[in-house]
Formats: structure tokens, C-alpha cells, sequence
């Protein structure tokens, strides 16, 4: 490995030193201002006002994670390893979609290539990387997350078996035409959310949902709990003190004992 | 019992064996497609393009699910056992619609039937044989199951007088017209779902409203406490001492314990 | 006292005895009847069908009432006591309604009076009594009292200086034509009911809605937690063994210890 | 500094004397009606009706807060301490409006300039000084903060990717016409408020619509459970052990301690 390979390699996928840094906080910049820039295209006022703008910067902003891809391939042992990681397949779905549209062209065809796109915002995902409480977050949540998914899966069951029962209840001509659209309606109303484009209008229908509705409001109590107490185990300390008294063996000492507290001996000869 | 039905009732009823596993895994998916069936029929469109096509679907399952519960008859040597089991009534209410339909016909009353059909949804619920997490999830909501039943009566009851104040407050011709449809409306304000099919107009209505939210918002705090102790006691580690006397076997000592408290006896000579 | 008093004490004041507990029950079927009559009677299409029916039950609801009344008064020896308590009050308010109807009469009165009717509802909260695990609710909730009002008042200033913003960036024309009514949003979209009613459509009011929804969306975390702790705390036994070893003067012991864990001494003598 | 200015400084900064617990009530009295009064100006029917009462209302106010900044500046040792503080510039930007108007005058910028009236709600906020649970809370907060920002941070780039999966699905037409507003909805529904303003109308979008809501759901245990075991170790009982050392007075002993773990020394003679 060539010097230069590895100093590259120290700039793009370090963040220690201070050129490293610079490049992450530099690439961070320019992932924000490419997904402002796509929200900002799908406002149809702004797309017509500044359409050539968004044009020039749509290309800068390719021919910069172009160029960072490259780099990046250019830059590790084995390319592989990158391409095909999570991180590898997103960077190259979020550089090629402006090549798709001058390519294959035609105003159709755009839109789908727009939305090829869109994908480039899981680039802002990278962000995590910055922020070193978001593993202890994650580790919480993947020690509880069999539970909570059992819990939703049972949430779901529940949404089907009272989807199914309004749908009968309320008949069609309401927002109960069809099961899907009354599971859905039911999800809606379980997770307390509650659009209300869909309302039960028969009192037998109103008395239903307000099952639904108490019930959501209760086992929301479930996956908290399971939570709370998956947290409280993990951030809990155990006593690390490896000190035994080498006189009666007591093994449990205060961090800064330095005799035994069982037999006066001293700990630390 | 012969060696047929004693292999009959592994495959099953029991899913340790690969056979048995095969059976389950093969009749979950049965109990998907009949549900996702129920689904489909109840959109209006799909039964008109494809009604011939849901009705060979609809005797294709009626008659899978007909010899999956003659075979459990047959397999099991107290038939009654089974017939009287929570299960065992699903999957004969589950199977009955379709017979019952081809018996009585007419299309008026093919709608009241297909009300029955619906029940076949509650094989779903098999389903969760499968995942062992349920079981510590089960514990859990049983142990605060007391105290989550009295916390969502106190709710009702708050909803009920809420709800009367508010049709006093807010007088007819809103959609406060009656006191059960006050509580109705109370009961999706406190529980946060908020429909808005129903929203106070007078200045003291919002205020009471106010008030009702705040109070859903503030208590929804206590089922998720309650939960989160129970499940914390739960899984709470039991007393890790593993001292055992050597005179009386008496095996729970406290940390620092020398003596048995049991006998007196010195426990580590 | 005589004797007849005290047995008539028994069976209304307390619940030990069969006929006690026969009376109560019966005292809260009439007591469910009459809520469930008052609802009734609010709706206009039941109330015009069936107002003889409802004319008749009142006044033998509140026959019953007066009945109960009179002997509750009659079965005590400090009548006082029982008629300036809470469920004295209760009850005398419960029982006036009919009479007052039927003293003053005039459509107009009588709807003024139905009002106090529904004060009836409030004896519903008798039922209560019958819960035992109400208590333990009752005294989470008064430990957490403090911190959950201090919570839900920072809220409400939250709610205050959020609201006056949306009235000044909103502007009039929307919902939020005054201050208090920008204030009723902001307590519907803090605490995540969210009618509909009322809803910003400017992009900046749509941005600090949007900050406002994930604010109640993340502190609602903190009446839990602490209702969470309280709850946990109220819930753990202390070690409620007294016996002190009196060789030793050690004073942790288990429930069952018969002998002193630290130097072997009889505990029992 | 003099007596009166020491008296003074009692009195307006402290809340221990007599006299200072009256000023402080005095103030805060003032402040709820100077809110309430910003409040009632913001209803146009009431302004129309009493604006000159609204008029003299607020230079009465206006002068009674301009004497008590004053005097805050004269009773303090190093105003500038008082004036930089965050209740200094509050107690500043809540007196100047009324001038302000009173100066530049003119109809359209008297508006711009309640704007700057309304600030004097922060007032209010003084509150808390009054209420010492709050503390408890703020710790509670201050601790779990950086996790909870985390934990929305991620809420946010779900939002994001959600919002422009919605856009593209919905298409234009619906309350999807552009990703910010997508975005809007996203934010909307995952935290549970669903004003139902914008709803999905697709049978794909509300699929996706389904999942927002059942992840909003159950990830709103995350913040909760953070916030229950942050809270549950702050209120920890501490090591409650009173003895000490007699030879080198280390205080803090194990509980079934019998040497001073520091020195060695007997500690219960």
C-alpha cells in the first residue's frame, strides 16, 4: 500500500485526524444541502423559478459524490468490501441518478429518475456516526426488540380481528368500505393517532372504537415498560472491584479500600 | 392407540418432530390466504372482476380446513377434549360459513354468513405458538392486569362525567347532541386519538376540552408505571448466595452470612 | 343505640355482612340504572318516544333515593357526620333534581334541571369501594402528584408562548384568530390529540407545529418516568424482619432465620 | 450599601421575609393579568368593545413594570449582573412595547410591536421560582438530554425518508404535493397527533402510513424508558453505613463493614 493510498485512506474513512475530520464535516455539508436541494425541487413554484439553478447544482452536487466515490474505491484494499457494504450501495444509488436522467432523457421518465433520487437522504444517515449516546440508544432497543415485536405483531392481530368486526358493523357507504381500509382505519385509531378522513358514525360502530381507543391507550403501557426495564438493566453497575482479601477472602470491597474491611488485613502489599 | 394415530397426532399437534413442522407451517399458511381471502372478497371491485375465482378459493379452504379437523377428531383419543377447546371451536366455527351458505343460499342471507366467515381470522391467532417471547409479555400485562382494569375504569368513569358537562356546555346541534355521544368524544379526546369529527366551538367547551387533554396526557403516565415495575420485578435477579449449609442443606444466606441462620452451623470453615 | 339501628348500620354503611353486601349491589344496579336513564333521556329521538317511560322511572329512581337518603340519615348516630360528607352531599344532590322539576315546573327550568341531575353520576364513583387495587393507584399517583403538576404547568407555559407565536405567524383568517384559540391548538397538538379543526397552513407554522409535536411527542416520557420510580419505589419490600442477634447486635436477618448469620447464636430463645 | 438599599434588595429579591413573599406575589398577580390582558387584546370583538380600557390596562402596567425594573437596578450592588441575565433583558423586552408604540406610533407597526408585548409571557415563567419540585425535574431532564435528542434526531431522519416515500406515492393532488409538506404529515403522525388535514387516499400510501404509525407507536417507549431509569438512579437511596473511623475518619463504610477498609482499624469497639 502506497503512502498516498493509505493517507487518503486516513482522510475518507477516518475521522481522527484533523484532515479527516474536515473531509467527514466537509461530505456531511454537502449530503445536507443535496437533500434540502431534492425537497426543495418538489415545490413546484420554486422548481419553476429556479429551475436552471437547481440543474447546475443537481450536476456539481453529482459530480461530487462522483468523485468521492471514486475516491473511496481508490482509497481501500479491497473495493469489494466497500461497493457491496450498506454504505457502498448507497453512495452509489445517490451518484447515479442524474446519469440515468441525461442518459435515457424524456420528461416521463424524469420523475421515476427523481425518485431514485430520494434516495440519496439515507446519505444523512452517516450523521449517526457523529453522536456516540446513539449506541447505547440501539443496544436498549435490539435487547428489547423480540419483545416489542411480538407486542406490535399482537397489536396487528387485534387491528384485523376489530377492522374486520367495524367493517360488519358500520356496512359500506361510510369509510368502512372494505377490511384493508378498516384495519387501516383501525391502526389509525389503536396508535392513538386518529386522522379522522375515517369515523365510525353508527353507535354500535362509536361504542367499538372507544374499546379500541382505551385499549390503544393502555398497552402503550407494554413496550415502555419493556423498555424501561431493559434500560434500567443495562445502565445498572455491577461492583467491578476484583479485590480479595488475601487474609479472610472477603471479595467485596469499596473502590478505594485499601484494607479488608471484614478482617483489617491489608489489601494492596 | 394404534401407531397410526399416534403418528397422526405428533404431525399434528405436536411440532417437534420435521413432519409435525412441516403440518403447522403448511396450515399457517392456509390460515393466511383465508384470511387475506376475507380480505380481498369484501372489496367491492375485486368480487366483481373475480368472484368466480374467490368462490373455488372459498371451497378449496373449506374443504382443507374440513379434513384438518376430522383428522384432529381421529387423532386424539378424547375427542371432547379438543371439540370443547377454545381452539377447537375456532376451527369449527372457522370451517362451518361456506356449508351453511350452500345450505340456506339466498343472497341476504350470504351477507350474514360471510359475518361468520370472519371468525376464521381467530386461527391467526395460532400463530403465536410459535414465538416464545409472548409468554414473558403475557406475565407481564397479567401481573398489572388488576391495576390496568381499575386505571381504565377510573378513566371511564372521568369520561362519563366529562362527557355529560360537555353536552351541557356545548348544547345541541354541535356534535354534542347527547350525553352518549359526549362520552364518545371524551373518549377519543383522552385517550389522545382526536378524530375531529367532533370539536367543541364555545370558549368554555375548548376549556374543558383543554382540561381533558391534559388529563389524558398526564395520566397515560400510570399504566406504563405500573407496567414498567411489574415487568422490572419480573426480571429482577433472585439472590445469587450459593452457600449451602453443610449441616442442614439450608440453601438462601444472606451475602455476608457465616453462620446458618438455619442451624447455626459455620458455613465456611 | 338500639338494635334495630345497629343492624340497619350493618346492611347500609358496611359491606361484611350478606345482606350488607346484597344492598350495595343493588343500591349500584339502581345507581347504573339512573346514569344510564339520564343518557338516555338526552337523546331527543329516545326522549320523545318513550318520555312517559322516562317520567315514571325518574320519579322511581328518586323514590328509591329519598328512601335511601332518609334511612342513611336514620341509620347513623352523628347524621352530621354522614350528610356534610362528600357522599352525603353526593347523594342529597342526586335526589333533589325531580323534586325541584315538580315545585317549579316550565320547560325552560327543566332542562336547567336535568343539569343537576347529572350530578347523580357521581355516585357511580361508589364503585370504587368495591376495588381493592384502587388504593394502591390512588397513592402512586398522590407520591407523584407534586412532580406531575409542576409538569403539566410547565406545559401549559409552553402551550402559552407556543401559542401566541402561531397567532402572530399564522395570522387571522385560519384558526388561530386569537390568542386563547391559539392556545386550545397548541394543548391539542402538545399532547398529541390533534382534531383537525385547527391546523396551520403557512410553512412557518407548519415548521414550529411540527417542533411542537415532537416536543409533546418526547417529554411525555416524563410524568411516566416519573410515575415509573415512584411506583417501583412504592412496591419494593423492605427487609421487615426485627429480630436483632443479642450475642452479635446484628440486625439483618432473614424471615426465616433461626440462628444469628454472623456468629451462630440462638435467635429464638 | 445603605440600609434601605440592603431592605430593598430584601424585599424585591428574596422571598423569605414577609415583606419580600408579598412583592413576589404583588409581581406575579401583575404578570398573570398583563398575560391575560395580551390575551383578550388578540379577540377582536373584545377589543373593539373596551379598547380604551385595553389602553389605559396596559400603561398601567407598563408602569408598574418600568418601576420595578428600576428598583431591580437600584437595589443590586452590579446591575449589570441583573441586566444581563436571562430575567434582566425578560423583564426589559416585557416593559419597552408600550413605549415603543407610544414613539414611532402608526397603525400597521403598533402590530409588529404587540409582537414584542408578547414576550412579556416569558414573565411568567418566574413561576418556577416558587415551586422546588421543579428542580427534581430539570435534573431528570438535564440527564437523559442527550439521549432524547438523539432518539429525535433519528425520529427526524425517519420522517425524512418516510416523507419522500409518501410524496412519491401519494403523488401530486392530495396534501402531498411537495416533500417538505410530506415531511410535515410524516412529522404529524409518527408522534400520534394525525390532525387529518393531510391523509393518505392511496391503498399503498396507507400502507406506509400504517407503518409510520405502528413505529411511532412503539418507539415512543424509547424516550420513556430512558427518562424512568434516569430518573430511578438519581432518586437511589444512597450508602446509608454512619460509620466512621475513629483512627483516619473515612466515612463511607460497606454495611457489614467490622474494619475501616482505609486503615485497617476495628471500627465497633
Amino acid at each position: 500500500m502506497p503512502h498516498w493510498k493509505f493517507k487518503l485512506h486516513e482522510v475518507i474513512y477516518e475521522a481522527d485526524t484533523p484532515a479527516g475530520k474536515v473531509f467527514d464535516i466537509a461530505l456531511l455539508f454537502v449530503i445536507i444541502i443535496s437533500v434540502i436541494l431534492v425537497m426543495m425541487e418538489s415545490v413546484s413554484s420554486l422548481l419553476e423559478k429556479y429551475s436552471y439553478a437547481f440543474y447546475v447544482a443537481e450536476w456539481v452536487i453529482t459530480a461530487i459524490f462522483t468523485v468521492e466515490y471514486i475516491l473511496r474505491i481508490v482509497a481501500i484494499n479491497k473495493p469489494k468490501r466497500y461497493i457491496f457494504s450498506f454504505y457502498g450501495m448507497v453512495d452509489l444509488l445517490s451518484t447515479l441518478p442524474s446519469y440515468i436522467g441525461f442518459i435515457f432523457g424524456g420528461a416521463n421518465l424524469l420523475f421515476a429518475i427523481r425518485a431514485l433520487r430520494l434516495l440519496r437522504i439515507f446519505r444523512i444517515l452517516k450523521i449517526t456516526r457523529y453522536i456516540g449516546e446513539s449506541r447505547k440508544l440501539v443496544n436498549a432497543l435490539n435487547n428489547s426488540r423480540a419483545k416489542i415485536f411480538v407486542f406490535l405483531f399482537a397489536v396487528f392481530i387485534i387491528c384485523i380481528i376489530a377492522g374486520t368486526l367495524m367493517h360488519l358493523v358500520e356496512g359500506e357507504g361510510g369509510g368502512f368500505d372494505n377490511i384493508p381500509l378498516s384495519i387501516y382505519w383501525c391502526i389509525v385509531t389503536l396508535t392513538t393517532v386518529g386522522f379522522g378522513d375515517i369515523a365510525p358514525i353508527t353507535p354500535l360502530g362509536r361504542l367499538i372504537a372507544s374499546f379500541i381507543m382505551i385499549t390503544g391507550y393502555g398497552i402503550i403501557a407494554v413496550p415502555t415498560g419493556i423498555v424501561s426495564a431493559e434500560y434500567s438493566k443495562a445502565t445498572e453497575k455491577p461492583i467491578k472491584n476484583t479485590q480479595v482479601c488475601p487474609n479472610c477472602n472477603e471479595s467485596r470491597h469499596l473502590d478505594n479500600a485499601e484494607f479488608c474491611h471484614k478482617c483489617g488485613y491489608l489489601l494492596n502489599e
